[in-house]
């Protein structure tokens, strides 16, 4: 990564020369060039440097400013990949002009629920079931989840309702256990900087649906998914989720101009969620429609056929005659803008044995 | 306001009385109710009772916590009026199922300007027109607006195009003036907390546009419309613009979620500027979809047939040709959702004369 | 301003030379430099721009990004006048090596009030007296303040005491009232950007103490103390209250940092307020000492001596007798640091005799 | 936990009933109390109850809020361990009066930095020694520590010099490995919330130095060391290292108010880290010092003896004489408020010898 070395006013010819010099000892070229009142001079340093050689720049003497020209992902870059990153996950599509929605419980609570939602939102018109089988909760004395017997209900609920499955992942040791049962791999917002279950998901080959941190801002998102590619897993799926900010009417604040920013420098899909981001099942589908007419990808979203008896999020779940009305009105948002919802498939496959 | 007095689990029965006679002090009544295990008591404070003594009952020994039963806003709310507030400027509706999109340049540079960009947005669907005549800076260097003369450009091309218009008012001293000339007086956001200018404002006939402080939660956004209001002024319209976070790919954070959340607790109808917010022409267009798809009254836009020429904020600018195009997948997105867009009236009124 | 343009890899040698054009056009001289590989080119553009010039040339076809090269305030930087500025009222000392406390009430509410806790916090060290008249509230419900009435009495006690005075203005139509009786005139956190108000107390020959806004990087704290500058009175003081986080525990968040932060960039004093930050008494002490740490000139604390009963913002008023302990803490730490407490005059004013 | 339930003005008689009956079945007693205008009636409902049974009960039909009692953290509160937590690390003691000081480089980059920095920070007065093996950084392409060889060498010198050692785990599989060299274990910032790490901690034996994450309310913090001690381990030491706001002239504003608000509430010694706050060296004293009057139990610093050559974050690394006369201002401040700093061993281990 080349950057531009900007040098104080006042600088001395021997405190450029020295300049010059490191920036040759970091293996870089330097290219010495206007020198004129308000800035003592401008140094080009052509090559490969990263964040180290950018602090250590910034500290030499006469030195005011240090700036990196390049984006510092590349595999997340519109340039290394120039055209919108399209994934089909079992015939089902994710990117490009498509719509893709997925659905299910916080939780899996138990199989009834699992298959109860599951046959709702797949009717309503969603094509991915969700389900978590690890909650990271913030509290030690909360429900934690059912583990892998969760995973082997969710699979088993995929497989009748013939709807590719996405459960968290939050421990590296758990990656292999869960590849083998789900067909996405989610990373949530509290390990989005977990590197070391950024690697191992990246060593998968399954695709990975990477949520934003609450106080990441966009750019580190994308060197997230720079780490799980790194790897040689291609296949991110970015979301907006809510972030941190001084306003507790939603649980976090849906930063809906994500989509557009991610889209401009990245080739990857942006899904949204507006479930965590509200906390509150009223706001929750005026913030699903946000999203899509932003020009999402597509949502992740909580339904619960029975929320106020929930052990994990009811509050902000949409009831399933809720996401139903939810559904009609994306269809319509995603034509208003040239897209089309990915539909299910004619019936589900049980049938098909 | 009453209020819920919750007292310490080892509160003394000497505490709790001197509890209940302050309460009494201060015009309320106390009703003394549960005392268990792990709160000591819980007096309900039935009266009226503002933020000091809420104040004052905190700070008593022996109380947990004091808790307010209703909202800190009345006239804002839907309790005062549960129908969404439905206004009319000039013939313009503004609230309730209509969708109106006001639009102009940043500042009024001139007289050209105002007239080229006014007859562009109307001709696109623009049904109110905006434009800057004291610009707010954050640098004493930077352009400040043109002042009366900016608005009496405005005042014409309204009259001229037959189209309300809208300006900012900066400072109590100018709101009569402004008055004379503008349809809708526009409060900006660093000036949401400026009391003595929203008092001002409260007292003139005309609507007022109210934008959110960078660092103001929806709830005092209420609270300064209220101030407004308990001049008489009921025409206030609310407008989500964006909030300050850690995230800087765009200037400000769009907070989309704060148009459900305003539409359940107040009838007062909410518009969503995306221009400031974006800071960036490229994001403008989806995040004003955003808004409309999440209910949004409305939006206001910044249009300028020249911004890399722009006095001010040309960046955030969209073409013509550009709102002419978000003007039809709002049309779209605002009927998905069983609104519609306010049209511009059949010709201009020039051809009145 | 001069400023670097920096060109996209790919720019046309057209674009390049539309580029330097432009550059002429807005009354800079472009100098054109290195060109290679990874930026296409960068422009030195030479002279005085401001951020109009800035925006525009941002949007020009081929460039990648435009970096002003000078702090955007001129009058309170370092580089305009290198010492830290010593001010003096009523002879008490300001900035440099001085430590200044400034104490009393949060607002006016009665004769016995003001003079009771000016006696007491000039009697633990406090120099300044601080009370307000007019009260900028959330509320349009909540007590205002006393207004000129308010202005009187503390003046009153000033005086008695031999105290210089400190009090908010929140209206350009009362900086001339509230000047005449004023020591130093204080604008609000909420009033930080009130750019007429500014103007106005920039235009009278009292000290200004100006508070940092709620969502205001430190950056546009000193863009507002160069619009009081501007109008000719140097004499700013200014001030951290807290910034607005999620961190919901205290009122606002105190950022500390902006003291040295502060201090390295800008010649003014730069005080911290405990109070409004903490909003808890509890945490007022520890908040007070660690501004002091910091390197601060001063701080501004609110004192009652019946908090239980105050009218406004009672839970975060120290006692007087916590506020003498706390002298004795900052008396130490001050000189830990090297610098002093400013002590009161032996004895309250003579005209008393 | 024992919760309130406020009902709304107009609940009906069945409602208030069906929310009596829901209390009942959630294992908790329902007592209803006043019933009065404003608010249709509060009910303690007294027991056991956890996030789930909360938000299961703000669903109830007639339902205004749900107020939790107690806080939601047993172990790490106050009114579980009254006095302050004071723990010996190898004859270092921290917590309670003591002020502890742990310092050394950023990342464990050779055997020469380690001994050489640790020496000098020996000198100065430090007492345990920190390095990082296993580096958390943003990007994939940046230096990511020497890992196992990097603890080998912290424990050599930490035996070398007397000192306890502390370094970062970042993956619940390296817990074992960390725990054999390591005296102290940190959590980082970014593993705040990985709850599986943190359960893993809890089971070791080794005290942790749990870091507040970017976006974490205080409450949250302790939730997290609430999730280590649930394990058993009782031995956490909490760090302000700063969250992430709106404000860049820092890397993170250091929130120093986290200090009395955390002593208020829990039992755990507080430090402050003004490395990673600062992200820049000239400001790291002024919130080291910050910090200390606050009345933080210690502070964690960066030095690096030749921080233009670092592989990681060498612009906030002090130079070793820059640490030298901070120490000296720390005693001073930690002996004006009554506390007094842990000094170095009088020589280095003597097995040595």
């Amino acid at each position: 990564m080349s950057m531009i070395v900007v040098l104080k006013p006042d600088v001395s010819p021997e405190a450029k020369e020295r300049v010059c010099e490191r920036i040759r000892e970091l293996g870089l070229s330097p290219h010495l060039s206007i020198s004129n009142g308000d800035f003592g001079a401008v140094i080009g340093a052509i090559g490969e440097g990263g964040a180290a050689v950018q602090d250590q720049l910034e500290q030499l003497e006469g030195v005011e400013a240090v700036m990196a020209i390049l984006k510092p992902y590349k595999l997340a870059s519109r340039e290394f990949h120039a055209e919108d990153s399209v994934f089909e996950v079992r015939g089902v599509r994710i990117g490009g002009p498509h719509v893709t929605i997925i659905a299910g419980p916080c939780a899996i609570e138990s199989r009834e629920l699992v298959f109860e939602v599951g046959r709702r939102v797949r009717a309503a018109g969603a094509t991915i079931l969700r389900g978590g089988a690890y909650k990271p909760r913030t509290s030690p004395y909360d429900f934690q989840g059912l583990g892998v017997e969760g995973l082997k209900i969710l699979r088993e609920a995929g497989d009748e309702l013939d709807m590719p499955i996405v459960t968290e992942v939050v421990d590296p040791r758990n990656v292999e256990e869960a590849a083998e049962f789900a067909d996405i791999l989610q990373v949530g917002a509290r390990n989005m900087q977990n590197n070391n279950l950024l690697l191992e998901v990246g060593r998968t080959r399954r695709p990975v649906f990477l949520k934003r941190g609450l106080a990441a801002p966009v750019r580190e998102l994308l060197m997230s998914a720079e780490y799980i590619m790194s790897q040689g897993n291609h296949q991110v799926i970015l979301c907006e989720r809510g972030i941190r900010t001084f306003e507790t009417a939603t649980r976090f604040t849906l930063d809906v101009s994500a989509v557009p920013v991610i889209q401009q420098d990245s080739h990857l899909p942006v899904f949204v969620d507006p479930s965590h981001a509200a906390g509150k099942r009223d706001y929750v589908a005026a913030m699903a429609r946000a999203g899509i007419a932003a020009g999402a990808a597509g949502i992740i979203v909580e339904v619960h056929s029975c929320p106020e008896k929930a052990l994990c999020d009811g509050p902000q779940a949409l009831l399933p005659i809720e996401f139903t009305r939810l559904m009609q009105q994306i269809r319509q948002i995603a034509a208003a803008i040239g897209r089309t919802v990915v539909e299910p498939s004619a019936r589900p496959s049980s049938s098909r044995g």
